[in-house]
């Protein structure tokens, strides 16, 4: 399937591999900046040129779909298009020279898409939903993951850009006088509630991407908390350069350098306007809605019951047709999760648990690159497809408990800034985990079925009860492989096999 | 499938998944450093302590193929166990406690073995094979890739150390004794002919790690070519070192480190007695050669046609169902490649234009870790995954050309120390060719057939004519991707398309 968006400052073309139920991948792209909204602002009509890029791009974009039999293309036209006075002129000439049947999307299913990529790659339950777009800005407000509320207005980057911030001006009062236009439009409608919020669309990600760099940090901009304070610092160091270096600030595209100061100042006054001290970050958004849209089409709304699980299982359906072993390998780690809790080694932590859990789905991925590391294979993968709905500092401690899970001296050094204060203890607990729980599952067919704990004289006892077949291979493996849960626990592990 | 490895001094499952005719891949390993030769080259026996491990182990790999439901198991037992007075007794208390019906492949046999791998794994068509185990070496004499003449000698790594240097000793006798041994052994069956020569087997792939690693090299040992004198120096740091740390000897596998100035010694007086200066490694062994006589049973020898090509395809097909755009990518890649030397741009050469049809063929491999960056993912997936029958530089070269098929300055720094003269250079215009040929391609229907080049008044002139459809989306994406070629050849570079 295919989503085109017609956007007001860029046009994508984004193809999605899927398989009902099982996995879906964005598999190809194409992307123009059409920058269609230029001169729109002053005119209210698309002008002569932006309409002719546009109107080549839909035809490559056209060519492109059929050239690569995809079978549904929903093509989708936001506020550049849907306000111009000659927006439906361009429809018009696009369905004449192509197959596509574009159709404008009103600011009310602009929002429904982008809050229905928010509720399926975030966590969030309540709170709000912010899409800055070229055009437009489409405000959410949701509530136990529905969609309460939505409204759209036109404080789009490349818009507000034009008409407050025009040659790359960047004085304090032009800034303050844009700043002030969008409190004095959403100021009610948001009204300084606080709590939590995401933002999606290129400005948000582009931005997001530039504050990760000044803030020392490798990491995809998925699931990224961007500080208001670290916002604010940015858009100072923006006003102060040249219009025409903003594009090589690291994390900015060049084709966007000269509206992204604009972009940052609606998102710092909506920011203010909500009462906001943080926004999360998505990459997903309008085109990830309008996909989910079908992916999902037998639920209603289209949502993923859990956002984080689903996210997992998805990237474990795409490299493992069977997940027999994976799910086994979580059974026994969370029991000897909760045995060391029950004995009080341990601190129980639901999001720790959960951490444990992904990496034990995941921890074999990387065998798709090759048998030899496939630890560290299994980490780059996690760490570059990504997972929605974690953040990135919990994508690099399940990426490390995955990588850690057969071999090495545990070290949190990859987070990087991102690590916390005990980072260091919990992935040596987790990792000691989920590799003896590797070595009881080695054979890949459940032979040890559960493990008690049990501990006396400073001892602790793992009791693997056998379920089916010959223990040897998984207590043989168990034994050699108990030093690093022993290290992280300070205790001698012992490894007991009986007939389950 | 498994190929079960009692060697004499570690014992391996490997576990191969394959599809005939399309895809293998080592799927699954156990290993245990069994020294089933342990005291053996004293007393001509299996002593009790090796000879319970050995059974322990028999036992734990018969259990974890049981429950793996591996179909065809072949367990294979060398040298140690064929010469020991006992071995038939630890084959008979094994075949009681287990399913495998071990093999002993006899000396000449094992030398097949070694040969099928070394012949499936390199270029070699005349020269020599090394294969040394822990108990003993097998020399192979290869004619066409057909084996012309093989020969097996109680040689081996654990042996030799036992024989000659027992409890560590290192002294420059001592050595030169264990080397006049071996001169003297195979002096004849080699007589200094030189010419090329391959090494397998444990010792030569930690011996390679471990110089690979003094060179400042972070690589696979396939293909490394390790010179004589560079084995010399390891030799002499070795000896200089007390047995406890040789394990630690960054690429020395710890429970090698006493055997491993032996094995060392060993191949130096091989190579002596050949006349060689350098050897080059590969990774596959025994256990491959069991391998490839199932793999490839519908010929005889069980032979790849191509080696590169084969390991290329084999890598290709792993990750992607149908490489008809691959094949198209390589096509209009290769007849730029030719146009431009036809019109003297470019000095032609087969081992480069290899490396761009090689690089055509995975340039999208990325695409099973994500969709974006996938460039940087299939360089990754190349580099990790490797390649037999291409040298590390080769392998590092490809993986770059595939790196830059989208974006990016090339820049061979990842090369470090493999790098040769030339390779900026290099890198530069088979990248420029692949990205274009990645655009004409860029709908992945094949809608340009051919590509010709024409030269005037210092422009290039690329000429695509279509085969089917609509060529726009191929001109537009080619037009604006020209510059990498152009500045690789130092001329502007226009693309004009007309009907095929």
């Amino acid at each position: 399937m295919a989503v085109i968006d017609m956007g007001s400052n860029s046009w994508r073309l984004v193809v999605y591999g899927y398989e009902p139920g099982q996995f879906w991948q964005h598999v190809d792209e194409i992307r123009e900046a059409v920058r269609v909204s230029e001169g729109i602002e002053a005119t209210g009509r698309i002008q002569d040129e932006p309409f002719d890029r546009a109107l080549h791009t839909a035809h490559v974009f056209n060519a492109f779909c059929e050239a690569s039999r995809i079978r549904d293309v929903v093509a989708l036209a936001t506020s550049a298009i849907r306000d111009a006075e000659n927006g439906e002129d361009l429809l018009e000439a696009i369905r004449e020279d192509t197959a596509l049947d574009v159709r404008i999307v009103s600011g009310r299913d602009e929002a429904r898409y982008g809050y229905l990529a928010i509720a399926n790659s975030t966590t969030l339950e309540d709170g709000f939903g912010i899409d800055i777009g070229g055009g437009s800005v489409q405000l959410m407000r949701v509530r136990g993951r529905e969609l309460e509320d939505a409204e759209s207005w036109p404080l789009g980057a490349v818009r507000m850009s034009e008409a407050f911030l025009p040659d790359g001006e960047s004085g304090g009062k032009a800034i303050k006088a844009l700043r002030k236009h969008v409190l004095k439009q959403v100021g009610d409608w948001l009204g300084e509630e606080g709590g939590r919020v995401v933002g999606i669309g290129g400005t948000v990600r582009n931005l997001a991407d530039a504050a990760e760099r000044r803030a020392g940090i490798e990491a995809e901009a998925q699931g990224y908390l961007i500080e208001r304070d670290a916002l604010d610092d940015l858009i100072d160091d923006l006003a102060s350069m040249p219009v025409a270096k903003r594009g090589n600030v690291p994390g900015i595209k060049p084709d966007r350098g000269d509206v992204i100061l604009g972009g940052a100042v609606v998102l710092s006054a909506l920011m203010e306007a909500g009462g906001f001290d943080a926004l999360e970050v998505s990459e997903e958004g309008l085109r990830e809605g309008a996909f989910f849209e079908l992916f999902l089409d037998d639920r209603d709304p289209p949502l993923f019951d859990d956002v984080r699980q689903a996210a997992v299982i998805n990237l474990a359906n795409r490299y493992e047709g069977d997940l027999h072993h994976q799910h086994h390998v979580a059974k026994l780690s969370l029991e000897m999760y909760d045995g060391l809790a029950d004995l009080g080694l341990l601190e129980p932590d639901d999001d720790d648990r959960e951490l444990l859990w992904a990496a034990c789905m995941l921890h074999d991925i990387g065998t798709a690159v090759d048998y030899d590391d496939h630890h560290k294979h299994s980490q780059y993968l996690i760490l570059n497809a990504g997972l929605p709905g974690f953040d990135p500092r919990e994508v690099g401690l399940i990426a490390l408990i995955a990588r850690y899970h057969r071999k090495g001296d545990p070290s949190v050094e990859d987070l990087g800034k991102l690590a916390k204060k005990r980072d260091g203890e919990r992935l040596e607990v987790l990792s000691g985990i989920i590799r003896l729980a590797e070595q009881f599952e080695r054979s890949r067919d459940c032979t040890i079925g559960a493990v008690q704990l049990a501990q006396s004289n400073g001892k602790v006892t793992l009791e693997a009860s056998t379920a089916n077949g010959d223990p040897s291979v998984a207590i043989w493996s168990a034994r050699r492989n108990a030093d690093l849960l022993g290290s992280a626990i300070d205790r001698e592990v012992e490894i007991e096999s009986h007939a389950g």
